[in-house]
This record gives structure tokens, sequence and C-alpha cells, in this order.
């Protein structure tokens, strides 16, 4: 204790010292140079200086930090070494007792950081003359150091180098986190694993494995092993995975937060031991995605000491702090259906199946304590008589979030962070957890963790989860990380591109997942029609994918059209930028930049029409692709009238609104992305 | 036993009716209509009947057969409908209660198979009016047939269907594997499995797994534990991931033979246990790769002990009847410069290194006996007084493999097969186990167990190990099932083309681990200069890659031009043909397509140095790059002579010579692979 005390103490006092350089960097507006660093830094100065880097290259850490270091050291020395082609063999594994203090990279850590909520993740760099010195209180923050120091590589005639810099970085909130449902969809150990890496990149810190739900159960259990056995198909960490993931989390600075969802979302524990159920019934893993009404009975003594040791159980394999209980989408069905549940709450005066589950989450909370941990739950939970100490989880709305935080409740924010439904980066970006707009007193700011962003995985399987999750989360990151103004989005997106290519050279297949797919696709090594037509489109959005006749399930393929569609694709972003340009500044050569696309467009679906004969996989789109193809003909039309500084007649503006209506039309659960700025085009030609 | 003997009786009854019928489908000869197979069947005749493949398909098995065909044939539908984009829910986990005659698919199964050498592995296919009939004697004839079922689905403008087929197939040899070394480097779990999935895809049925070596021991021992402490860098497989990857293998029908190499290439397990070296040294892991010289002790009388128990508790985790001691590349020094072993060798009247190694592999023999194992060995241990049972594998020349099996030891061909050396698949192909210029008796057609293809991983990480493996080895797998009829090389790499999509529909990374690697590369979202480039590289082939300045060891960077260009390249398989096909008769229309891909490169340099200016990294490319472009800008100049039937001066003839041999240079440790072909349309313009 007296270790933890001075160590809290140490940081604090490090705070101070670096709030006073940071001030002096002026770093509290919006950073000038950004080079491509995303997350972008509290404070960043750039100066001449220039650190080469070639096969003489050594990395020496001083000080009495964390084994995690010298792990994450020779990660980056490979990684170094991969990008640049040089040959770095001159150390394989940094080991402690390497220590060289002209090394090309020193990194001074004052001590071993611990994996918890608030611990000193800050860190400095100061590029010299011929060395690069990293400054950090904590393991923790020189693993950061690293991702940015990895991040600035630079190039020249001469080769790679280092370039001048001094950096004062220090995270904006204390809770970096990724929601993984590993249960809807379960994602394999190498899925999480390079998740992990790609969190490590832009400085996330919390794991959240979102862990069982009606579908399955997704960690064995030596205790009650019918979970893994009848509720999983097969589908399951082992505890000794559960453990490495951990590790290799912790390598990289990042807690993992477990969530174990009851009373409700848990078909899949009932179809293992029915007898905690509301109602008796045939209980089998739910193969559809949604909300149901299977609950667990919290009027059943037995029930709690089956959580007591379960969650002992499950508790003990996740050295983290937190422990997330779910209490989400309890339709309470199952309650007031059930006699002896309604007698039960008539008896305590409880006047809602709400207040039967804060009397659930009440016996809750000693379990969760007895574990040594401290409960976390979703917004749902978050009613009168909730202990305050528990944390929430808010994904119904930023409303929710900041009542959660004045009523005293540590709180997440989520709503916002829903990377599901394929939203682009910018509307995540701009949604700040503090916005102008709420004033938050000190106390409260502490309330105020951070964030998550939320990966469900109705819609995604292991070849898809990476385009879902990446880039877009970079942005949250950024947000979570950097100070409050740094909110340029066109400066973002520039980023994200480079992060992007960054992310995937770490092995994560946001971008390389494509080609692959559309071979399939398509049925063949010619991919091109199917490309163009692809890079304007983007999935439904929202939860609209699921709606119509086909409901989608586990079992379902997702390996279509859809899936190969990206979120906030590049193409049309680009595209209707230009448009807008051109349409408050024709330009002959925006004009020619817009014609040369809307031509492409036009005389792709020719060819895709090719494509079918081959594969009937992609008949779903032939719409689709022929909307595209009368959407650019009326946008290469309207170029002309404007071209011309001729106004079209009505016939052809109703026509061509005709067009354009149609391409509103979602095609193989996809809706075309420059509808909006070609209708702009059509409109101004008639104007 | 019973069982045994009654099902090894049924297993030749069924072989016999086979050939039977085999004999009436005339499949002896080439197949005619080869579809897009891979390995081709056996016996195969086409009708008419087509079975269309909607979203009321089902599958359904009959017969007692292990419940792998189950865990298979779920997968088959998840296969079918991720390909078809048809929602195949209707049946989730196929079960043996799920019985149904009438299904779509019926899959009739005589008797469980066992995973052994010269299983029952054959299968019929029958396209009925509505139906598809699957016969084999074991669930693992019916795995291939599955496999081949996969391959077979059709479209047309209705959709997806299985065409008309007749086809019963058995395999031509019994022992068709792959060696993956995880020693040299370490592959993940991932990595295993997916090469297990490519395996089935193409009838594989061995995976040898080279687990051991200088580099490393790559599994854990709980009775030896200094061996993944001390000797593994933290890259091993626990007993726990072991039985994983051979149960993944068991459901594809594939048994898993391990190698633990002994006495020499033993510098991790004498990093571990140095007591048991022939010479004192501090042994540390070995970074470089070659041939040394610690070798353990054979004249220690504790080595045996150990060697007991380790082989013990290894060949435990390994159901498999096979255990390979390896035995290969003892230099013999340190037996020679040993006095107490020089003295041991005197006293037993040993004449050579040699015979005190097959005194050692004697002393080792009882020991995999009591293990229940039988002994494998490379063709070194192949030396006079070796028990005629231990199994040789060779790789030191078709000459010894023969010897091997006219001496009495049943015998794998490895060489020919050596994927590694970046050979094209047609000589692996045309490497046949038993040319016509080599007779064998019918028992020693016995001994002939069949071969392997051997993935060494020097030069290859988890990232490229892919594209050294695959498709080539597809086209190995096919000399080891099909007939030895079947070998016109043009339709194996038309059908090779179709298999290599459909490796990567399985998650092989064979074909998409190029783009990202080419981004990093470049530095760049836009790689066209260097995908044109690469498209005509191929790495140095055999051992050359490795000669020169730089050694490459365990640490070095595999993420460069020879990284990204692979083995047996497309485009200048078919620019060479092309080129030939116009010499022997040169028509306009050939003419063009030369020119398009001449210009193409000679215009790709200037557009190529512009990526250096990114990408240090590239430089060691630019005198390829280049060298590509003069190359191809002579080749220009001859089309136009031969084009306008006139003779180069000699002095043009002089000056484009220089201009090939210069082409013919090394860059990057790659070679353009088009030289020879321009270099003949040069002498053709001078003629």
């Amino acid at each position: 204790m007296v270790t933890n005390n001075r160590n809290i103490a140490m940081a604090q006092k490090g705070v101070l010292i670096f709030l006073a350089i940071m001030l002096i960097l002026n770093c509290c507006g919006q950073v000038n140079n950004t080079f491509n660093l995303m997350p972008v830094p509290a404070g960043l100065k750039a100066n001449t200086n220039r650190v080469r880097i070639t096969n003489q290259f050594r990395l020496s850490i001083i000080g009495p930090a964390d084994s995690r270091i010298y792990a994450d050291a020779s990660r980056f020395v490979r990684r170094l070494s991969n990008k640049t082609g040089i040959f770095l063999d001159k150390q394989g594994y940094i080991i402690r007792k390497d220590t060289n203090i002209s090394a090309q990279l020193l990194v001074r850590v004052e001590r071993p950081g611990r994996l918890r909520l608030g611990e000193d993740e800050s860190y400095s760099i100061e590029t010299g003359a011929s060395q690069v010195v990293v400054t950090a209180t904590t393991d923790l923050g020189a693993i950061h150091a690293l991702e940015t120091l990895l991040q600035l590589v630079s190039t020249d005639a001469d080769g790679y180098y280092f370039p001048g810099v001094l950096i004062h970085d220090t995270p904006r909130f204390a809770w970096r986190g990724l929601l993984l449902d590993v249960a809807l969809h379960f994602m394999p150990v190498d899925v999480v694993k390079r998740t992990l890496d790609g969190m490590a990149t832009v400085k996330m810190n919390v794991l959240h494995l979102h862990l069982c739900n009606d579908q399955g159960f997704r960690v064995e259990s030596k205790i009650f092993p019918r979970l893994q056995e009848l509720a999983s198909d097969g589908l399951y960490y082992t505890q000794e995975e559960i453990r490495g993931i951990v590790k290799y989390a912790s390598q990289r600075g990042i807690r993992v937060v477990p969530e174990f969802v009851v009373p409700a979302h848990t078909t899949a524990i009932l179809t293992a031991y029915p007898e905690f159920a509301s109602v008796k019934r045939n209980y089998h893993l739910q193969r559809y995605f949604g909300v149901f009404d299977p609950v667990m009975d919290p009027t059943n003594e037995k029930l709690y000491p089956f959580l007591e040791k379960l969650f002992g159980e499950m508790s003990a394999l996740f050295p983290d702090q937190y422990f997330h209980i779910g209490g989400d989408e309890n339709t309470g069905k199952d309650w007031e259906n059930t006699p002896h549940i309604k007698a039960f709450m008539k008896a305590r005066g409880m006047n809602s199946t709400a207040d039967l589950q804060t009397y659930f989450n009440r016996r809750l909370l000693p379990i969760i304590k007895k574990c040594g941990k401290t409960m976390v739950g979703w917004d749902e939970i978050f009613q009168p008589g909730l202990p305050k100490e528990i944390v929430i989880e808010s994904w119904r709305g930023n409303e929710s979030f900041y009542n959660s935080i004045k009523s005293g409740h540590p709180s997440v924010l989520a709503y916002g962070y829903y990377i599901d439904l394929i939203q682009p980066a910018s509307y995540h970006y701009l949604n700040d957890p503090i916005p102008d707009s709420v004033t938050l007193t000190d106390d409260e700011r502490k309330l105020d963790l951070g964030g998550e962003a939320t990966m469900w995985s109705e819609m995604v399987t292991p070849v898809t989860v990476d385009s879902r999750i990446w880039p877009r989360t970079a942005a949250i990151a950024e947000r979570l990380w950097s100070p409050k103004a740094v909110n340029d989005v066109d400066d973002m997106y520039r980023r994200l591109d480079m992060v992007s290519l960054q992310l995937e050279s770490l092995g994560l297949q946001h971008i390389s997942y494509k080609p692959p797919l559309m071979r399939q696709l398509a049925n063949s090594w010619d991919t091109r029609a199917l490309e163009v037509l692809v890079s304007v489109l983007e999935p439904l959005k929202i939860y609209e994918r699921n709606e119509g006749d086909t409901m989608y399930n586990v079992f379902s393929p997702f390996t279509k059209i859809a899936d190969v569609a990206t979120p906030d694709q590049k193409v049309p972003r680009i595209f209707n930028r230009q448009v807008a340009e051109f349409l408050s500044k024709p330009s002959p050569k925006m004009e020619k930049e817009i014609s040369k696309k809307l031509i492409l467009w036009k005389e792709n679906d020719a060819q895709f029409k090719l494509l079918l004969n081959n594969s009937p996989v992609l008949l779903e789109a032939a719409l689709l692709s022929e909307n595209l193809s009368l959407l650019a003909a009326a946008g290469l039309e309207a170029i002309q009238f404007i071209h011309d500084h001729e106004k079209s007649g009505s016939d052809w503006l109703q026509e061509s609104l005709a067009v354009v209506n149609k391409a509103k039309l979602q095609g193989g659960r996809c809706e075309i992305q420059v509808v909006d700025a070609i209708q702009r085009l059509i409109q101004r030609a008639a104007d």
C-alpha cells in the first residue's frame, strides 16, 4: 500500500510538471504540425534534427520498468526493420542488461506501470542531434511513445530517419476502449490479437470483451463445463487462451474488461443450466439476433451461489479491476408472466420489472465485490437506488450519460461510438464526451472516465470484422486521447488514410480482405467492374440491413456485396467534396475530374453485367449497377448543361430526378453514396 | 484387433470392386473432362443432370461414420453458402439424427475411417436428376467427395448447381504429405490451421510438422520445461494447442506426423540441456540458418532415458503411428573432435561417424517402438545395418529413394518437392514418384508410400509462407493422388488458377498478402508501378537468396521486394508462351499482345522512380526496374524489325544483347523472368 501511495504521489507530481511543460509548448490549442500522427499529441514542436535509422540502430531502456516494455521494445525493433527493410539484427530481443546510454533510441522509465484505470500514461519524446530520448513515468507511457515514433518515421533521399520533435503527451480520458463482441459471432484468438495490435497503435487501453449472449457462452468453465459443451457450438476460448489474450493485451498496455451479461441475453447460459430460467422452456442457443424474453429468475435463491461460483471463476481469469455484468435489454416479459415472480415483486412493493432488476443488481454487487472487482453495467441498470460505486456504460444517449455522471456514477460513453452502425468516422470523431453544451464540475469531470467504440457482431465475421473496426476506430481513439481542440475533420481524414496503412502493416485485414472476397463474388480473377461498383457503395446503415425478407442469423453467408462494401468509403467522400467545390466555384480542372468518374460509372454497368453469367450471387446488385450507370449518365448531362451555361428543360429535370430516386433504392443491402452529389449537379443544371 | 482385420478385409474388397468400376469408366487414360477439379479423379464421366442449389438444400449422412464427417459436412454447408451467397440456414450443424434420404446431397458411409496409413479413402459421386449421392467406404473418402463437390459447383442463368457426373476416385499413393517447418521460423496456430484447410481441399493427408531445430524447440514439455522456457523465444505450441491442431487435422482426414530432429540440428535442445552435447560449449539458440556442428553425444548413457521420456511425452500428443526423428545433416565434427567419442567408435570398430549415427539410431529404435510408434528418418540414416522397419524420407535424390525402397525400407519421396526452392509448379508436377525409367516389383511398389512437399522456413514468415506453399503444392497433391497419365502441364495450370482462388476462399493468403506488403513497400496507397515490376519478378531460386553480403537470420525483415515476388509468376509464364507462339508463327494479334506488355514495362520505370522518394527500401530494385525498361525497349525494337521483315544490324544486336545481359543481374534478391523470351525476340530480329 505504501508503494502504491508513493507511486500515486509521484504520478501526480509528474502530471503537474507535465502540464507546466505543455503550457510552455502552447499545446492547448490546435497543434500546428500533426505529421501523420494519430492520435495527435497534446503538445508537439518540430525542430530540424534528424536521427537516421541505419543497421547500427540500437534501442536501450533505462530505469525500473515492468518487463512488458522489453517485449514491446523488441517488437518495435522488428516493426521498424519490417517497415524500412533495414537488417536490425544487432538486437534480437531487448533485455534488461542491454543498457547503452548512447543508443540511437534511449527510453527512460521511472517506475513499473500498473495496468489500472488512471495510471500515468504520459510520455515525452525529444529528438537530439544523434539520439532520440523517450522519457516516461511508467512503461505504459513508454509504449505509447514507441507507437508515436513508428508513426514519425520519415524518409528522404538518404533513407529513413526520426524527425526532430519535442513532444509532451498525455491522454485526455483514462478509459479509451473498444468493445469486441465475440458472442454473437465468435472471433478466434488471432482476430482478438490483431485487434489488440491495432488498438495499441492508436493508444487505446481497454479491450471490453462481450463474452456471452443468447447465441453462445465463449469462455471455458471448469466448474460449469456444460456452458462450453452445450452452449458454444464449440466456439469458445479455453482458459489458457484467455490468459494468452490478457498477457498479449498487457504487453501492449491494454486492460481487458470482461462482460458476462445477466439477467437477460442469457439464452446460452439457460441452455446449459435451464434451472435458473424464469420460465420453464426447452432452451436452445438462439440463432437469430435481437432482444428475446429468456431471463434468469432473480427470486431463485440458488441463482446467487451459481453466479458467485461462475463469476468467481471468470473474474479470476481477468486481472482487471472492472467486471461488466451487462444488464441491458431485459424485456421483463418472462418476469411479468410468471406468477411466483409477480408475487415476489408485489410482496416487496416493486412497481416494475426495472425495480426487480435493481434488486437483482443489488444482490449481484456483493458477489462482484467478493471477487475483488468493481461492477460495470449498461445504462438500463442506472435506476434509483443503484449503489454509486457501480460504473455505468451509456449506450442510449448523451443525455443518459450526463445524468449518470451527475447522479454520481463513474461513467463510460458508448453512445455515438457504435461502429457497427456503418456511420462515417467524422460522425464519431465529432461526438465529444464533453461537448461545449455540457458543463461538468471538477468532481463530475472525474466521473467521466472516457468512452468505448462498440463492435457488435451481428453482421460481421472474422473475415469482415476488421473492416468494420478499422480505420474508423482510430478517429474515436483520437477523440478520447487528444485535446478537445483537435477536431479538424479534413486533417483527421488525411491522417486516417496513413494510419489505415500502418494498421494493415500490423496484419489487420480491413483493406486486404476485399480483393479475395471480390474474387469469390466475381468467381474470377478479374474483378475490375465489381471494384468500381463497390467503391461507391456502403452497406445499409443503423439496423436497416437486417430488415425485409431475409433475417440474418449466425449461419448466414456474410460474403456478399454488402460485406465487401465498407463504411465511410473514400471514393464517394472525395467525389462529394469535389462536387461541392465545383458547384461553389466551377473550374475546368474539377469538371474534368468529376466527368472522368461519371464516365467510369456510366460505362461500368456493361462490364458488370458480364460478371453475372458466372456469378449469380451478384444478381442482387444488378439493378444497383444499372442505376449507378443511369445516374452517372444524368450527371454527365448536367455537367454539360453547366459547362454550356445552359438551363436544362423541366422535362429533363423530371426525368433525371426519377433516375435519382431510383438510384436511392437499396440493392444487395447496399446504397449508392454519390446520389446526393449528382442530384445537386442535376438541380444546378436546371437552376 | 478383430475389428481391424475385418475393416482391412472390407477395405480390400472395396478396392477390388472399385477397380472393376474404374475399368468400366475407362479411367486409366487421361480423363477427358477435368472440370476445374484438382486433383483430377481416377475416373470421371459427365452426364447432363443438374442438381440445383437453392435455400431448400439439405445434406444427409447415412451409415456408421466417424463423427468427423459431421463436422466436415457442417463446414461444407457453410462453405457452399459462402460461395453462393444462398442462405442455407435450414441446417446449422449436420447431426447424426438428421437422416433424410431425399436430401439433395446424400452421403453414404459404410464404416468409420481410421486415420492411418493405407486407410480406404475412395469415394464415388453420382449426380441423379434431383439428388447427388456420395458413396464411400469410410468418412475419409466422404470428406474427399465433399471437396470434389465444392470444386464442381457450376453456374448458369438460373443460378448454382452440381453438374452431372459419375466419379469413382481413389488415391494413387497413400502418403500425400506437406512438411511445414515451424522451427526455423515459427508458424502460429492459425497458419497451421489454414494450411490444413488448403491441404484438405487438394486431398493431402499428412501434415509433417518439423518441430525443432537449432533455432528453437516448438512444443511445450511439461517434463522438460526448459525446452520452451530457454529454447523457444516464447514461440512454441502449448500441449493444448497441439491437441487442437491434431483434432483440426483429423476432422479434415489429415494425419499429423511430428518430427523431432536428433542427434544433429539440436542446438535448441542443447541450449536447454547442454549436458547431452558432444562438446561442452555455451549453447545459445542459433539465429542463422544452415548446418552446424552441435550434436548430441550418443556415448552418454543418460541421453537415452532423456530421449525416452521426452519422446514418450511428445509422441503421446500425436496419435499418428509415425514418429520422425530427423537424423539429417550431421557434420560429425563434434564427434570426431571429442576424444571419448573417438575412443567409443574405435572400441566398437566403427569406421565413420555415419556408423556411430547408425548405432544411435539402433538405440533410438526401441525407444520409439516403446512409444508404440514407427520410426521415420531422413535419408542420411539409410545406412547398412539400419533395421528395415524404419521409414526413409528421401531428400537427396530419386536415386537414393529407389535404393531405399529396393533395400526394403518403406520410403517417402521429398526430393523434387522442395517448394521452398521457388521452382515452378510444372517442375514438381512432372516429378513422378515412379517415373517410366524405374521398374518396381509389386512388393517394392508397396514400399513406395508416396511423397511430401517440403516447406522449409528459412526464408518465410507467417505473412509470406502461404505464397510459398500455394498454389504450387496443389500440383504436387495431384501428382500424388491422380493417375500417372494425368500429366498435361497446360491443363494443370488452367486448373491451378481456379484452385488458387478456391484456396483463398478458405482464408489462405497466398494472393492477398501482396497488396498490403506492396503498400508498405511503396509507403503509399498507389502501388501500380510496383505491381507492374513485381509481376515479372521471382525471388532467386534454390539457395541463392542467402548468398552475398547479407546473411539472413531469424530477425531479418522478410518484407522486401523478394518477399512480395512469388514463385512461378503468371505474367511471365503467359508472356513467354506468347513469344514462343509468335516466333513460331507471327501474327498481328500476338504482336499486339506482346507489344502492349513491352510498352507497359518500358514506361513503368519512370513511375517506379517516383516511388523511390518515399520509399528507400525499394532502392535495391531501382536497377532492376531500369533494366526491365531497357530490355522492354530493346524487345519493342526487335518486334519492329520482325514486323518490317527487316534484319537488324549487328551493332544493334550487340547493344541489345548487352542490355539482355544486364537484365539477367539480380536486384533485391530477385530476377526478371522475361529475359530469355525477349532475348529470343532480339535474336530473331537479327536472323
